[in-house]
């Protein structure tokens, strides 16, 4: 599966700037790729590249329309199927992270059997997977890991390949979600893997590698979220980390989706990521710590890298305040 | 969902026991909901319970067949499948837990839709489930855990269920297995399920329930076999487990199917559940073992068992040697 590129991201009618999140991530990580995009009347997100039609996308190169935007509900509306169907006519093909299939819209199924064209739904994956086997292979492998869902472990994993690219070191981000897989153009989406094979799509996904590569593997969940632990933990075992980048966000009160539980600890995080990951990798180590300091002011944001530093006797950065120079230091030493 | 008994057992051509080691468990924990075995000539397995033609079988009530063995490659042999159809133009419903589903096979798939019955392929549940939502519930939970796959957690389940109903106290078997689900008529194939909705089926599986009643659930994994260690957890984060048994076959040298892999031991199997298991019940406890002593004499089973319990302090029985008295005596003080 490799979507083809460049893209013309499909905005459609969203209320808000957080409903075309996927689309913004795509544009902020892979720009160059991104041709322009698509609004229809009433959108209230903007990313601030051009605006086209799908006639002029089409004559100027763009392969995939990509619904980067969430509807009410993660339907299809009149107005976007009209708009996809349209796309389709044109010759491109189309990929959506919403929960609906694009399949399942029998307009948009038609039309894309009728032209050749391939559909794209990442919230369902068409691979079949082997059971994982457990066995070392070559490559360095570093793996974000929470102390919760959304807490920027996706943007640790592609700042760290940013860091490392421009060091001319070689490193891959390796996507395990939606929005990461529009990013890299390929990947799986973890969570929605039948459940035997959740660490075997994980060792398809960052295989075998020249010894000094490494993969960045984009985390899931948390250990400590009851709802998602089963992911999180497939994806420690399946990537075999060498280095987990433990990844956090200072102002959350309770895990996501769950007021009646509290964040975990830091420390207990990385203690129980780490138990994990040494039953594959026994070299496994923590090598720093990637905050979420949107929140804060920059004097508080540095006070309180600075405590986690000191506390820890690990790096601690924040991943679009600072980069990730000091993390991949400690990576390079690896 | 919920099979329709009696069963008529269906063991195909199997050219050994182990072929109809699913047949062999629904005969030996409920013979009652099994009127008999349907064998094909060459068939080499034998549950010693009547063979009745399809015909006898419907006569005298039986409503579903049960493909209770497992064909090389999980494929319906073309003997197989005219078997199938029969039963099916007979009205029975019929139920599999092989890997290819019953309508993938045209021949089954136009017979079930003329007759209007039923197929079931455990192997694929058709129920949307939700994500898990953590919340505490009442009743009682105990979950089969293991140092490995395959080492007992069923018939341990299974074992404490007939104790218990037998010392008059409410309890229920909770399947996730597709063996476990024909012997229960209910349950869910966990491993079959998408990855974020593991935990999420479970506390579907084992809902809120008297505070007096007790789940016996089937565990699946182990948190320490890295192809399968994300469902292992995903139970125990969804069964909110009051009470674990620590499952364990004390021959076994490495982990099933990877031999690069030694067994871990048993206390930091029980301290990994454990701690895992306090994240959604601060209450859970360990009660005791179960070990699966089979391949031992029953002098060397005794000096087994008798070592484990002082080593640990804990109760240590092998279910079908010793039945789960003194494991229940632990739960019932819980």
């Amino acid at each position: 599966m490799q979507l083809k590129r460049p893209y013309l991201l499909f905005l459609g009618d969203v209320p808000d700037r957080l409903a075309a999140k996927t689309a913004q991530g795509i544009k902020d990580w892979r720009p160059e790729h991104c041709l322009g995009q698509l609004r229809l009347p009433g959108c209230r997100a903007d990313l601030g590249i051009r605006d086209m039609t799908l006639e002029a996308a089409v004559e100027q190169g763009a392969r995939t329309l990509v619904v980067g935007a969430v509807n009410r509900g993660g339907v299809f509306a009149p107005s976007w199927i009209e708009a996809i169907v349209k796309a389709i006519g044109l010759g491109m093909d189309v990929a959506t992270g919403l929960h609906t299939r694009l399949s399942e819209v029998p307009a948009i199924a038609e039309a894309a059997a009728r032209q050749r064209i391939e559909l794209f739904d990442l919230r369902h994956p068409r691979q079949r997977f082997e059971v994982a086997n457990g066995a070392r292979r070559p490559g360095k492998r570093a793996l974000a890991v929470g102390t919760d869902c959304a807490v920027g472990k996706k943007y640790t994993a592609l700042a760290l390949e940013r860091e490392m690219l421009a060091r001319g070191m070689q490193a891959t981000f390796r996507a395990t979600g939606q929005t990461g897989i529009f990013i890299a153009g390929r990947g799986v989406a973890i969570d929605a893997v039948v459940a035997d094979f959740i660490s075997g799509a994980v060792e398809w996904l960052c295989p075998a590698n020249a010894p000094d590569h490494w993969d960045l593997v984009e985390g899931q969940g948390s250990l400590f979220h009851p709802s998602f632990a089963g992911v999180a933990l497939g994806l420690i075992h399946g990537s075999q980390p060498d280095a987990l980048i433990l990844c956090h966000e200072p102002t959350r009160t309770h895990l996501r989706g769950l007021p009646h539980y509290p964040l975990p600890g830091i420390q207990p995080t990385i203690d129980s990521c780490l138990a994990h990951a040494r039953l594959v990798n026994p070299a496994a180590v923590c090598v720093g710590m990637s905050v979420n300091t949107e929140a804060l002011a920059d004097s508080e944001a540095e006070d309180y890298l600075g405590g986690l530093e000191q506390r820890y006797g690990l790096p601690a950065a924040d991943p679009i305040r600072h980069g990730m120079a000091r993390l991949v230091d400690a990576l390079a030493k690896i």
